[in-house]
């Protein structure tokens, strides 16, 4: 994966790991807590999360400059995804994984730009 | 899935046929074809516009109110990708199911506006 | 899509329903109602569910054989989704799409024998 | 992802990894080389083994017991696609990601025997 910039490298790393949180928190740590974690809107939002992030890495790795267009929705979900995750609690390492996804988005577009 | 509005559910179809001529057009008429068809640019927005529109579906069959993120992209990507099978030729039922698309989010939008 | 045989057709066909009733099953009458709907062996069968339908239809949308392989799994688990709906209740829809998603793979299965 | 068994941990990263390099591969190398790397059979394999790598990712993940289907398939793709690659030439990254994903799935499931 060399002929790509180091910026989109660490971002296509980036979704995938906020992919691999979202999912594994939710269907497990959410799933059997109950509760706030699986309140409808909230575990719906780490659904979407995690695969708009799986969407966008393809864009990413499937060489398109459409991916522009997938990571900024992608950067907005992970976003309002940290913040629910905080609202809801116990969910640190998600509020970090998204928040480290959309900063790699806006670090990717600055240099782009 | 009769809680849906009548727009979302047509545009939920939409997706799900787009992205099932996308991927099917791509990965036979176009792989048997080659030359233009296998074109680097043109392949990559085939594959991107069967992706999006599947993704686009699950935010929607999700109850997300986060599809609107998604359908936005999903309708720029589907117009880009019938303007393109359009150069290419050949390409009917691709152009006319992605014309589709498109305008179905537009409808869904404007009837939410 | 009339270079495929009429048994591919229709599993492809049920297997984009099965996709569809499952994960919208699950992210909104599963969510909503909760108690046994949302203990994590169930709603993990309906995600696992949609998955495994979206990639087997989606083999079968590229043309390659190997889609014998990712439909054996999908009947397989689409039976055990229809065993753990009729088993919580409530989910009609869902144990008689899964049912016949199974059904069209055997029969496709069958007629390629 | 401490919880999940250091086989499993090692399975997904490796389902991860074949998932990109083959996406990655097929996507820029393939469609770029054409030739023998756009022959249908070729790229419909390398996109069937990126496909089936992300659903068996998504299944550990999911904390499902299902897994041990998926990854099965997954690692008879993997050794289709390891082969393959050998044939066509000049995919050597392909070849060895594909070969560590399919021996990491048979050193779990030996584990779990």
């Amino acid at each position: 994966m060399n002929h790509l910039s180091q910026e989109m490298q660490e971002c296509i790393q980036n979704c995938l790991d906020c992919h691999n949180v979202c999912l594994q928190e939710a269907m497990n740590h959410c799933l059997e807590a109950g509760g706030k974690h699986t309140e409808p809107a909230h575990f719906r939002l780490m659904m979407n999360c995690a695969e708009i992030c799986q969407t966008s890495a393809n864009f990413m790795l499937s060489g398109s400059d459409l991916h522009t267009l997938t990571c900024g929705v992608c950067a907005e979900v992970c976003e309002r995804c940290a913040d629910d995750c905080e609202r809801v609690g116990e969910m640190d390492e998600c509020v970090q994984t998204c928040r480290r996804c959309a900063a790699s988005y806006w670090k990717m577009a600055g240099a782009a730009a």
